[in-house]
């Protein structure tokens, strides 16, 4: 192979989730869609990675408006968002999991990870610190930690629960437990286990 | 979303292969992962469609050398390929499939597509003419058609057949039947008469 094919192979399986037969199907459709396509694409990526930036406040993808002192985003400078409830996500991303149910109408705090002391990550990694100030500075009353469900994600949460708890704001969870849809004899009995204790009334 | 982050999500999901998942997710490890990643990856893509052109004799994927002159590839130009036979292909693609097996050491001759006169893809359309005209220059002995086991590729390799048979050419056809390893009675009907119609004897 021409080394300039290796090397777009190379550069397409790099991506999350593209294997090398995805990759090769990918770099041929390129070669056929010729130079005009390619130059969007790069144009779409290069766009991407200069004009999104994250919120000075809430840490969500943000783009960099005309006025670059702005530094707000969608939620933030949204006066109909609920200012009195904060959802706590890992990742900037996972913003849109929670807006796409609209089941959440109030503010966000992006903490970019998620506490795990053996990778030396620390209250002070994370936008903990921030977190408390904003909870304090807008009277939040509710904190939802939607964390992911991981050992790391609950311990981050009992963290956030302390954090915040003396100063009255509620701090929930999300629930765990079975998905939607799932059969018991084929799930987890951890994941049963959870369910059955966090059961609601009905 | 911003509309920088869905114009990214959206030329990533225009790949082939790609859905709107795995592109939030392809775009939102770039946006981590920095410019100087996409600079990178963006040049790959660049030097692709730039450098990357098709033989001029057999219309393999060749790189275009120092000598804009040099139009060859490492197929046709490497004297030690068996120049007595000569393996049909749909696309430059499918060379690499034939090469990974080891099985043709000699030229290739990528058509550019099959005969399809609904879609008004008759031979002329295709590199036939040339096929005719290298396959009588080199003195081919044997040409294998390897167009995709479809009816289209099917009337192809017949057309070849009557193209080239005249001149005393040996025209033959890949193998198609039960795929290696795969079950008798998980297996088309269609499959399977063919593999005993095309049996061969032991």
């Amino acid at each position: 192979m021409p080394p300039e094919l290796l090397a777009a192979i190379e550069a397409i399986q790099s991506l999350p989730g593209i294997g090398r037969r995805s990759a090769m199907r990918i770099v041929f459709s390129l070669i056929e869609g010729g130079k005009t396509r390619v130059e969007n694409f790069n144009h779409a990526l290069t766009e991407l990675v200069t004009r999104i930036t994250a919120c000075s406040r809430c840490g969500a993808y943000t783009s960099r408006g005309a006025d670059p002192a702005a530094t707000g985003c969608v939620y933030c400078d949204n006066p109909r968002r609920d200012s009195a409830s904060l959802c706590v996500v890992e990742q900037p991303s996972d913003i849109y999991a929670v807006e796409n149910t609209g089941e959440h109408r109030g503010l966000y705090h992006v903490l970019g990870g998620v506490l795990s002391p053996l990778d030396g990550i620390g209250p002070e990694e994370l936008h903990l610190p921030e977190l408390a100030e904003r909870a304090a500075r807008l009277g939040i009353k509710e904190v939802i930690v939607a964390a992911n469900p991981s050992v790391e994600g609950n311990a981050t949460a009992h963290y956030i629960a302390d954090l915040l708890k003396p100063s009255g704001i509620r701090v929930t969870r999300i629930a765990t437990g079975l998905a939607l849809g799932q059969m018991l004899d084929f799930a987890e009995t951890q994941a049963i286990s959870q369910s059955i204790r966090q059961r609601v009334d009905l």
